[in-house]
């Protein structure tokens, strides 16, 4: 990025260097840094996938600690919280007449099992989720709902919130139009029969029916067959659940040199699907914001503010953010910005800061620290921290977020594809440089981002 | 391609046109012809995966026959063979240490089952195949070997039989080491946890040990895993056979105007992998091959010699090109030229003639002929015209090629991925387009390719 010489004087601290000359040389130093792919390929290589309530997660614990402790982190805390577990057990479904076709289906977290026998019925298949809304009270009485509406592949992954209602709200929808199971097309971009899991929530006033994703090929299988006659498919789910189960939010601090009291929140989460290793959901924001403030401990002189890395317990089906809230609640004040890293390892296109920052003389200088990264500093401020910060925005601090490149994304989220082979490594370390930069910058100035939105 | 008017004044059969101007309407009326499109649709849907020797490959057979009589074929057969099945059973396979691991596996066509309670050993990890036969023998005593070397990306598919000999003669030169089970990352390009399966011969002086191709992440995690200790995997394969099955070979005809006695061989072959909807392998190929045939059979004057479309029985484990081959042994000097479309429906960049034939004035006709689809004539000789060509081209029949774009193919090829989304339907009607060309100008022609070859 820049050449070696430039580096190594700009990093040197005899020189009392500006603080955007260090986070340039922090900037450098992270694109030929080897941490974040490491602990990439260690998370997922020596503790694989690792639901909330899986022995799997207590591993997963025990290795955030061990790495924060390893890289130099202090006040390394592990909050337990309630959290009740779901657990898929033996799946299956198959499409019985007009002939026997073995569908690729992944159950939905959250989802009741079916009687041990499976369910039988035929199917009412809706190629968009509108259309099932539309069918009156009764129409699906002993019927399998399925719905096919594509997923729009989108760089910011707009696409996903606006398919993904057909999965969150789906099962009850059917349900109050008496289905007695349903089948979801997979919220994903991808062609590939593996489906996409994802967790949903029954509605208090409707019947709790089995739910399941099909692969995107077994979705439009599923379309043609309906197209020329009636289709009878049999399903059959496992799952369990434990409502006593807890999960962990774990932290390490990059203690700050002149104001530690005063904390800047990063992370991603620990917890993921039990399909896929979870290497871009979420080892990659683990790696990426774990990375980033390590080289900044490295520093000969830390910041002046603190860096707070969270490895959050219990994103996928939710809990670490409101358990994370709570027991902060008394220093809530303290916090200065909360980000997290949750959108894989792609490239970040652009940063949004907190609202009312973008007059602040801090966006130039941001924007010419990620102008080599090619990531532009957007005029809107951010609307979220990612999900696990969402606690700590209710509760007043501001967010700032990283917009990574979600195009490949939900190609392989919440699937079986979820492993390291999708991140390429020159990404991980792009966005590791991005985030050392912008940190760096926060946690060495003074600003109160709280004022700046007040004053707007 | 032409404009309108241009197609409907060379097609017009008051023109007396010349054949080149034929086959250019033909070709050109391909490209906006439905029939193969919904050949592959109606077979991938009504009749779904069809492995030889299962029900659904009888119900192959009859969509076979009904579709020559749809179309309009004329001398409709089917003609049976011995052909031994393999079916897969119940598979599953784990990493037992050092954590629970489930892994994306398939077992290999032709894998004799495991014992009921499976295989669990450590496992000894290749990453080249050279490195599993410098291995000493006895070295893999009580091991599982996996190799875990990768296919490599190519235009003309020749990463295939390269990376291929891992899984043809793997399980015996594994099982010659003294190894009790055997792994082959799946011969694939792409990087799905989907397993690719094939088929395989066990060598007769070697213990015959359960093999299964593991899903391509799956063998990187076993490299990673087995880098840093131990590893112990379990497998379990189920798979039953039938000494006594059958299959089928079906044909039907363009009868020639002039020549009905002198017939050019095309098709596909009509079985499957149990795994997928055998979409690109080999659907397309049946449904480009046919879907040619037929825009030359709807033709008001058929060329001079006859066009047979041939749907082969059992390429995927072998013995419709043997069966063939000796059905016609009668009248193999009846047989002008010989092909086979089995790389999918992707776009043909090169047709390689018959040997002797680059010297042919047919070639600068060709050559003229698919221009317009960006396809080259090549100077070499096709040295095979696909596998169930083989028999018919040892007994003396000259065989071309119209090579197609493999880049894709293997991303999806003998795997779940196998399904009708996978296929462009722009693509298949060049394809059809291009067939249809090639095919006329041989059959209206009079060219003896067995003397330009002598010739040479």
């Amino acid at each position: 990025m820049l050449a070696l010489a430039a580096v190594l004087a700009l990093s040197s601290p005899a020189l009392a260097a500006e603080p955007v000359d260090t986070a340039a040389a922090v900037r450098d130093r992270a694109l030929a840094d080897p941490t974040a792919w490491t602990l990439l390929e260690d998370l997922t290589t020596d503790v694989g996938p690792r639901p909330t309530g899986s022995p799997a997660m207590v591993r997963a614990k025990d290795w955030g600690v061990q790495t924060f402790r390893d890289l130099g982190f202090t006040n390394i805390t592990v909050e337990e919280f309630a959290k009740p577990s779901w657990t898929r057990g033996a799946e299956s479904a198959s499409v019985v007449a007009p002939y026997p076709f073995k569908l690729s289906i992944l159950g939905l977290g959250g989802s009741v099992p079916t009687p041990a026998r499976g369910i039988e019925a035929e199917v009412v298949v809706f190629r968009a989720y509108a259309d099932l809304l539309a069918a009156p009270a009764g129409s699906l009485t002993g019927k399998i709902a399925v719905v096919t509406q594509a997923m729009t592949r989108t760089q910011d992954g707009a696409g996903y919130g606006a398919a993904g209602v057909a999965r969150r709200s789906g099962p009850s929808e059917a349900a109050r139009r008496g289905a007695v199971a349903y089948l979801v097309r997979s919220i994903s971009t991808s062609d590939s029969r593996l489906p996409h899991t994802g967790a949903f929530r029954y509605a208090d006033d409707a019947p709790k029916i089995p739910a399941a994703a099909l692969g995107v090929p077994d979705a439009e299988l599923l379309e043609r067959l309906a197209a020329r006659g009636p289709v009878k498919v049999k399903l059959s789910l496992a799952s369990t659940t434990n409502p006593d189960n807890v999960a962990w939010n774990i932290s390490g601090d990059i203690l700050g040199s002149e104001r530690p009291e005063q904390i800047i929140v990063i992370g991603g989460h620990l917890d993921s699907w039990d399909v896929g290793t979870g290497a871009i959901d979420d080892a990659s924001g683990i790696a990426i914001t774990t990375a980033a403030a390590k080289l900044i401990g490295d520093l000969p002189r830390h910041p002046k503010r603190t860096i707070r890395v969270v490895m959050w317990g219990s994103e996928e089906s939710g809990g670490s953010s409101e358990a994370y809230a709570k027991a902060r609640a008394g220093e809530i004040g303290n916090l200065v910005v909360a980000s997290e890293s949750d959108l894989g390892g792609d490239r970040i296109y652009a940063l949004m800061l907190p609202q009312g920052a973008a007059a602040h003389p801090i966006r130039n200088q941001l924007s010419s620290l990620l102008a080599p990264l090619k990531i532009l500093v957007s005029s809107e401020p951010a609307r979220s921290g990612g999900a696990d910060t969402s606690g700590l925005q209710a509760a007043g601090v501001p967010v700032f977020s990283l917009r990574q490149d979600a195009s490949r994304y939900f190609d392989f989220h919440h699937s079986e594809d979820d492993t390291i082979d999708k991140v390429d490594r020159l990404s991980l370390d792009h966005n590791v440089a991005a985030w050392a930069a912008v940190i760096y910058m926060i946690a060495d100035s003074d600003i109160d981002f709280r004022a700046l939105k007040d004053a707007k």
